[in-house]
């Protein structure tokens, strides 16, 4: 009998490796993201990501990352970037499309392609301050996944469900959180 | 008296044109944002944002926008983007920041700089599976602004409330929405 190698790129003993760490020492878990947002003008602003903090120490990226966000011509602005809320949408759609990666190789599951369709409906009502029964942000939000992997259409299910369990931003989306906004 | 014109460069009578279109007839304010996330290797993945629908039609954005997904080399993966997380981040101050130029705007309120600093807390040991009572998203989100303006610290106070109040983000972030993921 041959077994295939899986690879899906994923160095599933780092994972493992840093939790087992973390259940170690619950300290080196405690991480912070971060962003520096800069008005350019109009709706039009810039997102600079670079350093986080983890591991019990000051973190870098390999580079500084930027990021153009705007409102679309329709709008009158300049489509200098994507709106806030498309970005939502890639963060979803990276975040479970990672996981499905991950879990795949611990569970030996070859991928060969993975598609996500995320699309997030929105009553504009809501923003423009028109009906205040209507929420600002989606009022649902939909991920459609194709795959192509060696595994069976259940397994390829399973591989799904488990990504959206373990999954920082379904859980941001799907629950609340405590967002504190100061001016200093 | 010489009134100088206040310009942030938002076209607010666009905005108010929308809103009262809006009022008038209610299914032109229906939205759907997208996002095609396709898995490259390992955790890194690649959106593409083009097309939405809203006004009754199919729009697109003046071009193609294209974002890189990843998890940094501190966890073996090549930091070929930034982690969905720190998306959410983009989103988030990216949204506050262009409603403080829409509602400074309004208000005759000329900015001359805005700067958020945003942070959001994560422990590990939830998406890693460690602890089953961590979650896996933030812990809290905390955005602080630095703002220069023509305004008195009460107004730019009142005027960061007020983009708060209207936010998309703040909402997706705050409120739980219902997500719904299928294989196809």
């Amino acid at each position: 009998m041959t077994t295939a190698v899986v690879d899906n790129g994923v160095n599933v003993e780092a994972l493992l490796g840093a939790r087992e760490m973390f259940s170690d020492t619950p300290e080196m878990a405690r991480f912070q993201w971060r962003s520096t947002v800069s008005w350019v003008n109009g709706t039009h602003s810039e997102a600079e990501v670079e350093g986080f903090s983890g591991f019990n120490e000051e973190q870098q990226h390999s580079k500084r990352f930027s990021f153009d966000i705007d409102h679309p011509l329709q709008f009158a602005a300049e489509d200098k970037g994507i709106t806030p809320t498309e970005y939502v949408l890639v963060a979803l759609g990276g975040c479970l499309t990672a996981g499905i990666a991950a879990v795949a190789q611990q569970r030996g599951i070859q991928l060969r392609s993975v598609k996500a369709t995320v699309s997030g409906d929105m009553d504009l009502q809501g923003i423009l301050g028109v009906d205040p029964d209507v929420r600002n942000g989606y009022s649902g939000v939909r991920v459609d996944y194709q795959v192509d992997a060696d595994a069976s259409p259940a397994e390829i299910e399973a591989l799904v469900a488990q990504s959206q369990k373990r999954s920082a931003v379904y859980d941001i989306l799907t629950n609340p959180t405590a967002v504190t906004v100061t001016v200093s």
